[in-house]
C-alpha cells in the first residue's frame, strides 16, 4: 500500500458510464448488451468471438458486472486501495464500431458530457473528509471526418475534467499509421492532450493455435499476450511510419507498460538499422528518423500495470527515468476471484512492484504513484 | 568486445549445411532453393509469403548468401568477434516441412551426421594457434513417430559434438502443448538434452494491418515483433498445458531472450491467477501448478540476443540470476548493411549490452559470455 503522505493517482481505470450502457443496450450486434427475458443478469458481448451463434444469448460474453458502470463502486475501490485521484476512461471498444460520422459525433459528445458531469458532481461532494477526485480521458468520434474529430478535441479541452483522450489501435479503421490521422495527431498535440493508447482486438486466434487451444486456458492467451502485442504493433507502426517524426510533441500513454515495447525496443531498433528498404540504408522508402529509444524518452509514458518488478524496471529503464511511468489499476477488471478478498491482488501486486523497483517512500515511488500524473496532467492538489 | 581471458561461446548461430542445401535444392515448394537458369545467385524461399506467384522466381525470397552455408565464413566471423566456441544450429525451418516419417528420419540423420563430422573435422584442425571450436544442436525428425524421434535423440546423445536440439514452435504440427509430444519431452529430459526453441512462422500478416503495411517497412514487423511473439506464445502454451509440471527437469533455451517472456511473465502470472477456468480457482479445467516465475528460474535459459541493456537486464532479472543468460549472435543473419563495416553492429550491440548490464570483466560478464554455456553444455576447455 502507498504511504499516506503520497497522492496516489490511478491513470488506468475504466468505466462503462450510463450513456454508454444505453448505447450498447440499443444494439443487437457486437458490441451489445443483452437483457435475458428471464430477468437474469444482463450479458456484455464486446468481442466478435464472444458472440458465438451456437451458444444461447444469455450465456454469451460475460455478465455485466455492477462494477463496470457504478461510480459508487469506483469510489469504494479507490478508498480501499488508498487512491486519491482516478483518471477514468471509457472501457473498450469505445466508439470504434460507430461507422456513421454524425452518430459517432453525437455519441462522443454524450459520453464525454456524461463523464464530465459525473467528475464535476463527484468532486463537489464531501467524501467524509477524504480526498477523492475524478478526472477523465475523453473518447473521440474516430469514424467522423477529421475536422469533426478536431472540433471534439477542441471542445473537451474547454471542459474542466478532461486530461487527454483514450484511443484504441484501429484509428479511423486501418491503424494508427493512417495518413488521414495526421490532422488528429496535430490537434491532439496542439491542445496538449495526452493520448492513452489501449488494446481491444488482440491477435488472430490462429496465432495461438486456434479457438480450442485458447479455450483450454480461458482468457489467458488473449489477455496476457494478445493485448500487449496489439499495443506494441500499433505504436511500432506509428514509429515506422514517422508519426513521431512529424509530431515531435505528441504525448502518448501506453497501456500495460507499453505492451512489450520496453523489452523489444532494442530488437526493433536493430531491425530498423538492418532494413535495406529504408532510405537511411540507401533503400527505396523512408524509414523513421528518430530512434525508438529517443521516442521512448520524449513521446511515451507507460503505466505501471505490469504485475511485477521485472517488467516495471524495464519500463523505467526504457524511458530512462522514473518520470514517465504512472501507477494504474485496470479497475474494474481483474477483480479477486475469491469474494472474501479485501484488497485486490491485481492492485497490491502493482503496488509491490513499485516498492520493489524503487523502494518505499522514495521520491521515485512518489513520482510513479502520483507525482508524475499530477505534473503531466496539470492537476493541482 | 570481450576480454581475451574470457572464453566466449556463441549459443545462437545458424547454418544451412551442405546436406540441407541439397534437400532444399531438391524441392519446388516452400521451403526451396531456386537456381536461375541465367546463372544468377540462387534464391532461398523459406516462407509461404516469400513465394509470391506474381513475382518471377528469380526475384522471390532472398539471395542464398554464401555466409548461410560456409563454415569458413563462420570461422572468420568467430575470429573477427573473439568468439572461441560456436554451438551451431540448423537455420529455420529445420525439417518441419517433411511430412513423410521415413523421409524425416533419413534427413535428420543425414543433417545431424553432416553437422557432427564438420564439427569434428574443424576442431581437429589447427587455426593458427587460436582456440576455435564448434559444437551443434541437432535437428529432430518431428513428423516421424515418437519412438523414432526418441531413437534419434538417443543416437545423437552418443555423438561427441551435440549439446542439445533445436526446435521450432509447431512440434508435431499443432504446437508444443500437443500431448503426443510427451514422450519427446521425456526423452530429451532423460538424455539431458537442452532444447533450443526458435521461431520461424511469426504472426498472421493481418495482425500487422495486412501485407501492404508490412511491406512498407520490409522485414521489421515480422522479425522484430512476429518472431519474439511466436516464441512467447509457444512457451506460454507449454506452461499453460502443464508441460513443465510433468517434465520438471526439462531444460529449454529460448531464442531472442525469450521473445517477450521476461517482460510479460508478471501479466501471464496475473492472468492465470485470475482465470476462473482453472481448477486452482475452482474452475473446470487444470491450470499450471508451478508459477511462470518458478519455471523461468529452473527450466528456462535465455540467450542474450536482445540488442540493448533494457531487455538484457529484464532477462537477467526474470531468471533471477546471471547464470541462465547466454551470449549469442544470430549469425549469419543481421550482417552489416555497409559492406565496409568490420565488426558486425548486431554483435557489438549485444556485447555492449552485457557490459552495460553487468560491467566489463566481471564474473557476471564472464558467465554470460561463455561460462554459463560451458557449464550447462558440459564443454571442457
Amino acid at each position: 500500500m502507498s504511504p499516506n503522505s503520497t497522492t496516489v493517482v490511478d491513470i488506468h481505470t475504466h468505466i462503462y458510464p450510463a450513456s454508454f450502457v444505453t448505447l450498447l443496450r440499443s444494439r443487437t450486434t457486437v458490441p451489445y448488451i443483452y437483457d435475458p427475458p428471464s430477468g437474469a443478469a444482463p450479458r456484455l458481448i464486446i468481442l466478435p468471438s464472444d458472440d458465438e451463434p451456437d451458444r444461447p444469448k444469455g450465456l454469451r460474453g460475460r455478465p455485466l458486472d455492477p462494477s463496470y458502470s457504478s461510480w459508487d463502486l469506483k469510489r469504494s475501490f479507490m478508498q480501499l486501495h488508498d487512491i486519491n485521484i482516478s483518471v477514468v476512461s471509457l472501457a473498450n471498444p469505445w466508439l470504434d464500431f460507430l461507422e456513421e460520422p454524425a452518430e459517432a459525433v453525437a455519441w462522443a459528445k454524450r459520453v464525454n458530457d456524461d463523464l464530465e458531469s459525473t467528475c464535476s458532481e463527484s468532486n463537489a461532494r464531501d467524501h467524509a473528509g477524504q480526498t477523492l477526485r475524478l478526472f477523465a480521458f475523453a473518447v473521440l468520434p474516430l469514424k467522423a471526418h477529421a475536422s469533426a474529430i478536431a472540433d471534439e478535441i477542441q471542445r473537451i479541452k474547454g471542459l474542466k475534467h478532461f486530461k487527454g483522450v483514450i484511443m484504441g489501435t484501429t484509428g479511423l479503421g486501418t491503424g494508427l499509421d493512417d495518413p488521414d490521422l495526421e490532422p488528429v495527431w496535430a490537434a491532439l498535440q496542439k491542445n496538449g492532450m495526452l493520448v492513452f493508447l489501449h488494446p481491444h482486438y488482440g491477435l488472430d486466434v490462429k496465432d495461438f493455435g486456434g479457438k480450442d487451444v485458447v479455450a483450454r486456458s480461458g482468457h489467458v492467451l488473449p489477455l496476457a499476450i494478445g493485448f500487449p502485442i496489439e499495443t506494441t504493433i500499433a505504436v511500432a507502426r506509428m514509429f515506422l511510419a514517422g508519426v513521431f517524426d512529424r509530431h515531435e510533441g505528441l504525448q502518448m500513454l501506453l497501456a500495460h507498460s507499453g505492451g512489450t515495447l520496453p523489452f523489444l525496443a532494442g530488437r526493433i531498433e536493430s531491425c530498423v538499422n538492418h532494413e535495406r528498404e529504408f532510405k537511411q540504408n540507401g533503400g527505396p522508402t523512408q524509414g523513421p528518423v528518430r530512434s525508438i529509444w529517443d521516442i521512448l524518452k520524449t513521446n511515451i509514458y507507460l503505466d505501471a500495470v505490469i504485475y511485477g518488478e521485472v517488467g516495471l524496471k524495464a519500463a523505467i529503464d526504457a524511458t530512462k527515468s522514473t518520470d514517465r511511468v504512472l501507477f494504474g489499476t485496470d479497475h474494474p477488471f481483474f477483480p479477486p476471484l475469491n469474494a472474501e478478498s479485501e484488497a485486490w491482488p491485481s492492485v497490491t501486486t502493482n503496488y509491490a512492484a513499485i516498492a520493489e523497483s524503487v523502494g518505499e517512500n522514495t521520491d521515485e515511488a512518489t513520482a510513479i504513484l502520483g507525482g508524475n500524473a499530477l505534473r503531466i496532467l496539470g492537476i493541482a492538489i
